[in-house]
């Protein structure tokens, strides 16, 4: 007996819960959790499940699709195993390092197959964890030169499924993002919309704010615009300077990213229309 | 075409969710949101559907009923209606308040049929919103005798759905409980378990909490113990005297009795072993 | 034995707690509560103190005055009485009843001289609480005609200290906020700075964003980002339609913005730099 | 020029902050940050500045000691440097390795001298951060026993000003609490006063409650009842078993600890009556 996620995303019609439900019959599967959620302004359905039986995953997923309405039908089934990420970080330690605790801890599935950033400062913290640090100055390289080689340097690994910045400091461009499309989770230190672009801390100070934020979002190829996985807030008042809110912020920011990730290596995003569906 | 909320509590089993769906299915109905849940741990089932078509109410509820295991099995099929409440207050006016302002914004599926309080200080508020108000005063008079008061005075309105406590400052005995069993929602000015009780601001202050909070509940014979539908907090320091706490709970008590209530005039509410499932 | 408020708004310079504490010591004063702020950055001092004693006004502050700095200081001396306050709005009935209610209650430091409109909608919710409601139409007139009846409605009360605009869901003029300057609070439906304009919550729901928000801020000539007052925030899911978030949004707008009017009627703000000071 | 911390707890009476602001007016100190609180029931003054300047410690203070009450008075003149903590765990990894990680990034002014458990399970995880891992088991000891082998690897360094307890399993006796009084910092695992003793997560559970917490106070000779310094809550539903609201509830723990030791380190928190006054 093994557990199974099902991730079905399609247009949305009558009776797909019927059909999909009968099929974990037909299958003799157990339904552990369930979820769906309709978008009737865009005629959208999305089903995740988790169910416990014995099946063959291709059988399964072609069973389901079939029933599926013809056009823009996806359908995962998914054994459970560690995902592949690499982090990519610039100076900062919080949010790195709270994923490598939360690693250490067996929290995350996920192995870290390692930690890319453009200065060696982290260098020292990453290895305690036998994680392979791999520096790549941008020092006197063209912005295209420069990504090339993280580029390889993450092609150098088997398979990545996620690609984790946390708190890497350069944007990146269309071309990085293209390569690694729908695998890139950002962490930016605002609540965005509001402050997209550099130090949004700074920002928020000149506005006056009573509130800052943290969002954690799948990267595309509009600075800071891509599908949102989760935010999160916290209060200040008039006695916070800029630098205060970046150090306050700083536990926020840990905090929405590792949730994001949580969420992803366990299969519960789905995206669409620049949105994401959190089950 | 019409829509209906189907709520099912039943003990697990295999294939629910396939036997269930199949019978929307067969009925031509429309699912606009499902929720279910499955408590392992207490083998039972919960499912809150809403559906669109056209169906014999009771046809569809039997249809239900077949296909469910035969013990501790209950469906629901609801045609939304305007459900009747009855409002019990003291002297306070905020939570009292909120209720009828949404009631006059008609954000709540209710009709008041009356405020029932033992003074007439909230009186001319009420009347301004054309609410019958009943003064039930508690003075010379036993507590059982003043209840019974009360109690006909509830029963002279035809069918009552709830009883909300909007900071009805007197305990209630188990005959007044059993008499309206399940249909008393009441709020508790405490985070609960926390300080349950006289004065629970007065025991936060003494015991130097940084956060205070509500919980909003279903009344049993256990002072404070029925099952939670709601609850909020804020944050405080030390310089909120247990006046000052008082003053700032007011706020989290009115949010989570309206919150608590909508939910339950939405039917949203399933209780079981001292506890809420809340679609 | 009376209260005071003393509310000091000056350049920084060495000793001026010193000095400002010594006159209410001279004064033979209690102080109740103390507050300070320096902002290093832009060199300014901000304190609000609660005296009491027996004292003339005049004198108290004008022997402050001679101790601060000679340019941009300011000084009040406020013996706490009920400040009048008009409230703006156009249909929406929440943000505006509860201030009903609060006033109702007591709780608010307040006479509410009118309710004007530029829709009969609200008359009968108004008028049930004795208070005058002035529907000014904007129909059929330009806007700066429109704006110019307002102006007289108000300027036909002796004294205004406050106009609150409870979702007054047209824009001012630069003649009507100078009219009236530092004088109006506005309860904007979005977590300013994102989403400033039209339909903040379809803005929100386009975005994909995980937190929805309201901000309180006084008016100033541009939209939406007068200074900061007061915001909040609550969390939604993907399931929200904009209407969701419309709905949910309500409760958080009414609560900022009656945190925001009771902070004003207490005075507790000061502001400078497009930023709020909150004692 | 150097910032001293300056920490005043005495009763209350005219003219304190006259009196304390002379002398740093006198003795030519530049008030950075001011924080007084008066608790008028318990006549109680409190009093924290940051200063700078030039001054002689011991002369500063006795300076203060000489205007303040004579009785139940103390003044503190505090010239920041890190202070000396020791670590106190059991086997979860999640509140000792936030530690390690703020220690690390240099965000606690903080020596962690040593970390002190009764299994070896953390003891990789600490040598990577070149931390001192002291295992004291207490297999086959009483408790009187176990407690005096830490108590004596406690004072085998010179000077310790904090003990955290960063989910440490077990009940400390009296003489252990009274042997490091005032100095033992501790993470609870609920709302207090909610869920008081073993598995509150469990007991959480089992009322149903919508909302949990942590709760950071320091440790008195009343199980779970001394002064509370910070708490922190997080929402949850139905469907979280008591495993998920553990796993969930270790990222508010986590938080709510290194918040109360920041506020230590930082010497924010007086403590009087049970209660603490946070600058």
């Amino acid at each position: 007996m093994s557990q199974y996620r099902v991730l079905i995303d399609a247009n949305d019609e009558k009776g797909l819960v019927h059909k999909v439900s009968s099929i974990f019959y037909n299958h003799d599967l157990n339904i552990l959790s369930n979820s769906e959620f309709v978008d009737k302004e865009n005629n959208k359905f999305f089903m995740r499940s988790v169910v416990d039986g014995v099946v063959e995953l291709e059988e399964l997923k072609s069973s389901i699709e079939k029933i599926l309405p013809n056009n823009n039908s996806s359908v995962k089934v998914i054994s459970p195993k560690k995902k592949n990420i690499i982090i990519m970080a610039t100076k900062e330690l919080h949010a790195l390092g709270d994923i490598l605790i939360r690693h250490e801890a067996g929290e995350l599935e996920a192995n870290i197959l390692a930690v890319i950033s453009n200065y060696d400062s982290l260098e020292s913290l990453v290895k305690k964890f036998d994680i392979p640090y791999i520096t790549v100055s941008h020092e006197n390289l063209e912005r295209a030169e420069h990504e090339q080689k993280i580029i390889d340097a993450i092609k150098s690994f088997d398979e990545v499924d996620y690609i984790v910045l946390a708190k890497y400091m350069r944007i990146l461009t269309p071309r990085f993002v293209e390569t690694f499309e729908d695998k890139i989770i950002n962490i930016h230190h605002s609540f965005l919309p509001a402050f997209i672009g550099a130090n949004p801390y700074k920002q928020a100070y000149d506005r006056g704010v009573k509130i800052i934020g943290a969002t954690a979002h799948f990267v595309n190829n509009n600075l800071d615009e891509g599908p949102i996985i989760a935010q999160e807030v916290i209060h200040i008042n008039h006695a916070y300077s800029w630098r205060d809110m970046q150090r306050s912020g700083r536990d926020v920011e840990k905090v929405v990213l590792s949730r994001a990730l949580k969420l992803a290596l366990e299969d519960r995003i789905f995206v669409y229309a620049n949105r994401s569906v959190i089950f």
